[in-house]
């Protein structure tokens, strides 16, 4: 048993899911709210939260029916993923003072019974390597993009990749990878800061500004050979324009549509999917956590790239838990450079 | 060296394509020409055209621009392939009177010089099996449906497949195959009496009306599991009904998409897509041709279980090589019951 720091002093504050937003979410949306911190039981252990992952899938789990994972239910706790620090343990595994990763969720202390270790997916981390590398290329996003990206990608050296959200927090990942293994890499990015950032600091062979430039041209002169690999993070008009230009056999990888997440009109299929008939291509989604029990072999090799020096993580870090409605915005608006982290605590 | 025919005392009737359609064919995209029958030369053949495979891929032969094979030149005899008999040859691999499948066109002759002839596909065939089933099940439909539904299907005992165009050529392969593999086949078709037949003769489990009854709900009825292989001919809404109940680790074949060819207005996408990363499921193109190398091996196969009594072929069969122009058109409005094929002289 450790010792407990004198939570009875401490709140949780929490936002909590309102209501289901139509669009784009809105302050409306959210509840604020405060609790009192509780002693874990029995195998259990109190997190601080020190950082949150926001990310595109939030927006999936804000909606009502069936997906590959539950909604939030309305008046609960928004789901997110987070790195924090053991304040309290009854559990022998975690000691006062260990980092880890867990599903924290949208608040200040998270209280995770023994029954819900599992679920929550904690394991304690190296805060050496940065606390919001952990949310980004050892995370959720850069599990996503090493599984996708090979699994389901399986790139061959010399073959083009291309990847949207190129400097988001996934796209960091596989642009990154896919040099590493000897592709030609090029990346759709909104703006010109961020098609010159992973050009020049990642190291991608070009980047197409999908906001100030024509992506047909963009990809016509970058992909001359035809796009063999296409790690989809945004779906709508830029998937058909890549649709257009694959080559035969090629592999899409279907991770995410954010330009389609905040619809209020149908989604737009793509009207190019006969292009893989043509090109005798295959489209596939991919879900990371079906790649859990791998997480360790992931996490290894991307470490040793990190420390090594050839691969880099970049997080946009805002300060403050209250911000998290307007800061959640900034991924459907375009906004972050970088993987979008909220700081709830610094330490 | 065989003893010829009188050739010079027959006449070749041909059917060219005039002009490129916009939506259905009509018959002024067509051109009706008479040329003399020629001689083989040294290594050719010379086939008397007995019947010609119409089938929904023509109609994107007669479109301008890049596929998976080149357009159909204007003023060129319409593609086509087909059974016939050799009734010339100069080739000792061919005897006068050897039945043979090739590519023969939309013509009353083929003249198949040397160095065409592997790119015409020529191979003789067993005219006991019944010259079109050479068409149906023992060609390039039966071929199309057997590499798309095990190679990239990849069916499982026990699995629930869908098939839409059940009644047609491709259709009725696929469904009897994967009935022979053990799995649950339910078929999408038009009209009753084609859904009687592929269950009460093919042995489907079940088959949707799509022009009668609700699609959805016959889904829903039939397909309790959800649907594990979907083998997509028609593409259009079906495929977005049929996404929106796909099961975990689903495999979707893009065989072709006969709702879209004579669209006058843009393809519509599946705009259900994001069932694919929901579902981590996959959408795959096939080509018939890249297996050309293992068509033995599924003729083989295909006409054992046909010998055996395990599995039919059924065509329809319109005489007539001057009716083509609106034979084809029964394929776009789902008149044709079986395989459709054009008989264009008795033997």
């Amino acid at each position: 048993m450790s010792a407990l720091p004198a939570l009875a002093e401490l709140t949780n504050h929490q936002i909590r899911l309102a209501s289901r937003p139509v669009g784009l979410p809105t302050r409306a949306n959210w509840n604020n709210t405060c609790e009192p911190v509780v002693e874990p039981g029995r195998g259990g252990v109190l997190v601080k939260t020190l950082c949150l992952s926001l990310d595109p899938a939030m927006r999936g789990w804000m909606n009502e029916g069936k997906s590959y994972i539950a909604p939030v239910e309305i008046g609960a706790v928004m789901r997110a993923g987070g790195v924090g620090r053991v304040i309290a343990s009854q559990n022998p595994a975690f000691a006062v003072g260990d980092h880890v990763s867990a599903g924290l969720d949208v608040q200040e202390y998270c209280l995770i019974p023994q029954e819900q270790l599992k679920r929550s997916g904690i394991f304690k981390i190296d805060p050496s390597l940065g606390l919001s590398t952990w949310l980004n290329v050892l995370g959720m996003p850069g599990m996503t993009g090493y599984f996708g990206l090979l699994d389901v990608g399986q790139p061959k050296p010399g073959e083009t990749v291309v990847v949207s959200g190129a400097a988001g927090a996934v796209g960091q990942t596989v642009g990154q990878l896919a040099k590493l293994k000897g592709c030609r890499v090029v990346g759709i990015a909104g703006g010109q800061a961020k098609c010159d950032w992973v050009v020049k600091e990642l190291g991608f062979d070009a980047c197409i500004d999908y906001k100030n430039t024509d992506v047909r041209a963009g990809l016509k002169e970058h992909c001359p050979q035809g796009v063999d690999i296409y790690f989809d993070n945004v779906g709508g008009d830029i998937l058909d324009m890549v649709l257009a230009k694959i080559s035969r056999g090629a592999r899409i990888i279907i991770c995410g549509a954010i330009s389609q997440y905040n619809n209020t009109t149908p989604v737009k299929g793509p009207a190019n999917y006969l292009s893989l008939l043509v090109n005798r291509a295959r489209m596939e989604g991919i879900v990371v956590f079906d790649y859990a029990e791998r997480y360790p072999q992931a996490i290894a090799e991307l470490a040793s790239y990190l420390l090594a020096g050839s691969m880099k993580s970049k997080e946009d870090v805002v300060v403050g838990l209250d911000t998290f409605p307007e800061t959640l915005l900034k991924l459907f608006n375009g906004e972050n450079f970088g993987k979008l982290v909220l700081q709830v605590a610094p330490d």
